[in-house]
């Protein structure tokens, strides 16, 4: 039973997340590599148990914050997928004496500071820019990469291997793109790795796999270490990528429905920006999406209401562009469930779950 | 002197913040008008006591939930800009009972949901939408406007009069499109009033006023009260509207710098969607900026650098698209400052403040 809604809540399907992480942990544990899940998406020391319940034991986070906070949950081997915060050296010196800590370099003075400062040994990847274009040292700049190698001279600093995020299969819009974007990946990475090895640095690991390429590749090649996240719960970019059913989906946003406007096809939620968060898709027809809705169905929600969407969000307000169908059996004091556009971010805002049989599922804390 | 800065951290600057709030209440002083700021902007009883300082004693705010909060925290007439949430109606009751509650109703249902459910008397507004599309009745709806005012028969729900927030001045360019808006805006309000005074609902009041009209209007007409919220830290859509300068921003997110990659005109910072928020504005050339970055100066953030701006965000990471000029005074290790596109939504997802002093100041709890 659901629990009653009052306000915008983040309603998590435990068992739809269990399986996609069973189902995840399986695909991965049956290529061989190792699998190190990324953390920020669900940000909960809870549902990080159920990884564990998976044999999970390494993990990605995006922060120092979320490192310290899963370092004090009993994570042994947290991998920080970020570029190196100088700011907080004090904290990541914490972490390198307390857990096997790695981190990511992409620039000689972040690996002379390194050198400098750090205090206990901690892995180092190098980070790679393999097209996404975000940051890193680009994927042919071998002169760059093998300068930050040389610079990683501290015997506190070890070089692991080499690590990306294909940012860029998030804007795939079929499993074949998802494909070519990772497997162009990973001969941008392989041909980093030989270069290297070639300068004097052998033997070092391959570090990929966003949820796109986790979800639709079956051969992942000669790769060491898997990190997708957002599968955990999924969205509706994952859908557009092909990576995910709606099925897969484990987390929605309950909203009251606080207005409904037959004429102009319109039902107006609590439920805006400060709750879904502003990430949006663009439909077919050129209008902006930022969520798909759903009814109340079997102590959970169903299928998505064909033709219905959320249009538009200001801080506390979404509106719905609603179907016939949805006008008739939608009034005001109902809830409607909204499909997250990109869950991340949706569950990021939120702070908070509540499962189908009304358990609170706490995140970390903020600020 | 700034606190120290480990990760990204919304800084207010509290001498310009209550500038924002002496002059807006002395201008709607000035007109005779009663002043009902919007709260949901700073969301903090902290900053509320600056609003008490200036002789302001009725606010504005968004959810049941700040309502709350704000009656906790001493003020004792509430209005919720908000179409009654249904679901809340146990806290609306113990609300009315406290403090002087008004409400937007904007159907026939709801207001006999209100005559039916509401346990103590509350003011009520007609919520109308002038233009703006969001939600409300429509200025020209007479008819939808009649049935409503009729069906609030109930002895608890008072008539106050009409209410509109004409969101749509956010997309003016300029002083005198906001004029426009505005005039328009005031044109249609008046109009709904006088067909509802013919039809037996006389002496009206009129609710309105963004950010953009009340800094931009000087005459503000026949209308009773005003509702501005943005204005206590302004952000880059006000300076766009023409509604302030780059002096009267009162807050930015300090953002530690996590990389240079001066080849590809980049600055990396640790602050992304989840600091920032995702809101963005359209350059001249069509490219999209999430904020305009300023380097620390006289213990606060200088003007904006020429050139440079934050041109994508991830989760965690911003992305300045940087000039020479920047890239040369900026390196791993430093912190800049990002102005915010919409300073709503920023604070919104940081959820504290430090002050230029390295006071901090706390926003209303959430979840």
């Amino acid at each position: 039973m659901l629990p009653p809604i009052e306000k915008p809540t983040a309603i998590l399907n435990e068992a739809v997340a269990r399986r996609n992480i069973a189902r995840m942990a399986a695909k991965v544990r049956r290529s061989g590599i190792r699998f190190r899940p990324h953390f920020k998406t669900h940000q909960s020391a809870a549902i990080g148990e159920w990884f564990r319940e998976e044999g999970v034991s390494a993990i990605t986070v995006s922060s120092v914050e979320m490192a310290r906070y899963f370092a004090a949950h009993g994570w042994r081997d947290i991998l920080i997928a970020f570029p190196v915060n100088w700011l907080e050296i004090a904290h990541l010196n914490r972490l390198a004496a307390e857990i096997e800590l790695g981190l990511l370099v992409e620039s000689v003075e972040t690996a002379r500071f390194l050198g400098e400062r750090l205090t206990a040994p901690a892995s180092v990847w190098l980070k790679i820019d393999t097209g996404y274009g975000r940051t890193g040292l680009r994927w042919d700049d071998a002169e760059g990469q093998i300068a930050v190698a040389r610079a990683l001279s501290s015997g506190r600093t070890i070089l692991r291997g080499l690590l990306t995020h294909a940012g860029h299969s998030y804007a795939a819009r079929s499993q074949e793109a998802v494909g070519a974007v990772y497997a162009e990946t990973l001969s941008r990475l392989s041909a980093a790795r030989d270069r290297l090895g070639e300068a004097g640095f052998p033997a070092l690991q391959l570090s990929l796999g966003d949820t796109p390429a986790c979800s639709v590749v079956d051969d992942f090649g000669n790769v060491d270490e898997l990190r997708p996240g957002n599968f955990v719960f999924y969205d509706l970019m994952q859908i557009q990528a092909g990576a995910c059913s709606y099925d897969d989906i484990a987390v929605a946003v309950a909203c009251p429905v606080v207005a409904v406007h037959p004429r102009e096809h319109k039902i107006v939620l609590y439920g805006g920006a400060v709750h879904l968060s502003k990430d949006r898709l663009t439909r077919a027809d050129g209008a902006a999406l930022y969520g798909e809705v759903a009814l109340p169905a079997d102590g959970g929600w169903g299928a998505p209401v064909p033709g219905s969407y959320v249009s538009g969000v200001s801080q506390e307000h979404g509106i719905v562009c609603a179907s016939d169908a949805l006008l008739e059996q939608v009034h005001t004091g109902d809830v409607l469930f909204v499909l997250p556009v990109h869950s991340c971010l949706t569950v990021d805002v939120l702070r908070q779950y509540r499962t189908l049989t009304g358990e609170v599922i706490p995140m970390m804390p903020r600020p």
